[in-house]
């Protein structure tokens, strides 16, 4: 059987233009959306990537002022600028860059990041209170992963959708926005035994474990949808996700690819989040408004 | 086959005896454990309860403050008696009894509970901070799931736990729980299908719906660990759990009773909580024993 490749590019462009015009609606009203981007490193890709989400920006109406620290930044040196952006009335949105210099610990500063500005939803209040079912910000992958599967019309309400990683930047956060849309869902890692007890039976595959190939064809079932969150760069330089393409195309029903899938779907929702932020803040400026 | 009863009468008397010795410990060094209890409803059985919890803290050495603030309590009147206690250096940790007044929203107000003196994991940072590996209070519920797991010497590592429930005060936060004990956490509720799919190859089933005779002897296998969590009162007064317990009973491996099973560990926990919220509170007076 083929397996529907599930591209991520038509909804980035969608969500782009959703940005783009929420960015004209907010300079109509005299306000300039901003995002900044803290970055504390000399890594040639991080950069590369960084003036990625820049460019996207730009096109986009959304001003991108990024901050770059240097390499030898402190833990204070970070702690300082993203006070003075959260105090910032010009800035909407705010990422700090990984990865930050040795002996820097990106948890603790994320903690820095005022709620209401973390478009990535990097600071553990942010996850708290999407735990809760407050107003807050996913991380871009997380609502990502759920953008792509609305995007092919996947349903998940009554589905088991089994997550294969827990981190609190995509496995946790994912679940709890699988679980808002009523699906069942099961959360296996490098220590929870044979994956397969697990995808075989599942509705919906998510891999975010960041180790290439790690799911292969003989884990899934014919009826599954495999999402691959996996950005993995070979020896060679070129990009893979967590799936064993090759072994699970001919098997699953449907595949995302890696590039072209979840990644390219992130960067334009790091936009409409920056200009959902500015509305936002925009509107708690109007006293009888705040929500 | 006999199904064996876990209970947690004995834990908990070890977990209590547990919180003496740190109150001990503490008062040795001129500190003083206290809990303070906010209340403000005229329910009967919530003060019987709030009583409850005054005189297992007396028992243990704590010192435990009811601050009743009547059934007509406000929003602000609540935020401001939560505020004085987080700023009271004499009060470690803080509870918010529901329930509360009609239009008070508890999920606003434990945003308020200072997180070092969140002994009940009520506020959503608590619970993100959880989720990220940070120190945080879980709530005593959840914990006490853990603790009897442990008690009993039922593994969890590599194990699949199955929990009913995905409430942010207990089906949430023990999954968090029992991720950082590698199991493989899977979460259904109301909407997510049939249970057995779920429940009958679980090595660990943990009930905390709400829902009195929800899971009974056909949703699990002869292996399965039940955990029953509910706490429903029928209408002749009786306390049962959310297991159908005769049908469990004669079917699963092991089972918790309700009454005498998790809610006989829970107050006791809140107890031990205390006492470690007042230790690290004293070390976090001391410069440079701060963590």
């Amino acid at each position: 059987m083929s397996t529907l490749l599930l591209s991520g590019k038509t909804l980035a462009k969608t969500i782009q233009q959703k940005a783009h015009d929420e960015a004209r609606g907010l300079e109509a009203d005299g306000l300039h959306p901003t995002l900044a981007v803290v970055v504390a490193t000399d890594d040639g890709s991080t950069h590369w990537y960084v003036r990625s989400i820049e460019r996207a920006a730009e096109r986009a109406g959304i001003s991108c002022r990024i901050v770059d620290l240097g390499h030898d930044a402190t833990g204070d040196d970070l702690a300082v600028a993203l006070k003075d952006l959260n105090a910032d009335p010009s800035v909407n949105g705010i990422i700090l860059q990984t990865p930050l210099p040795p002996g820097v610990e990106s948890d603790e500063l994320v903690g820095h990041i005022a709620p209401e500005k973390d478009i990535d939803g990097a600071n553990p209040l942010s996850l708290g209170r999407l735990a809760v079912g407050q107003p807050s910000f996913a991380p871009a992958t997380a609502r990502a992963v759920i953008e792509i599967l609305d995007h092919f019309d996947i349903p998940l309400a009554g589905r088991n959708v089994v997550v294969i990683g827990r981190s609190a930047v995509v496995g946790k956060p994912l679940s709890l926005l699988l679980l808002e849309r009523d699906a069942a869902i099961t959360i296996c890692h490098s220590k929870s035994g044979p994956l397969e007890r697990y995808t075989k039976t599942a509705d919906v595959v998510v891999v975010a474990a960041g180790r290439a190939g790690l799911l292969n064809g003989g884990h899934v079932s014919s009826a599954a949808i495999v999402v691959d969150v996996g950005t993995n760069v070979l020896p060679d330089g070129s990009l893979v996700g967590d799936v064993d393409e090759a072994s699970v195309r001919g098997v699953a029903a449907a595949l995302t690819p890696v590039p072209g899938g979840v990644g390219s779907v992130t960067t334009s929702l790091l936009l409409l989040h920056t200009t959902q932020a500015a509305r936002q803040q925009s509107r708690a400026l109007i006293p009888g408004t705040a929500g």
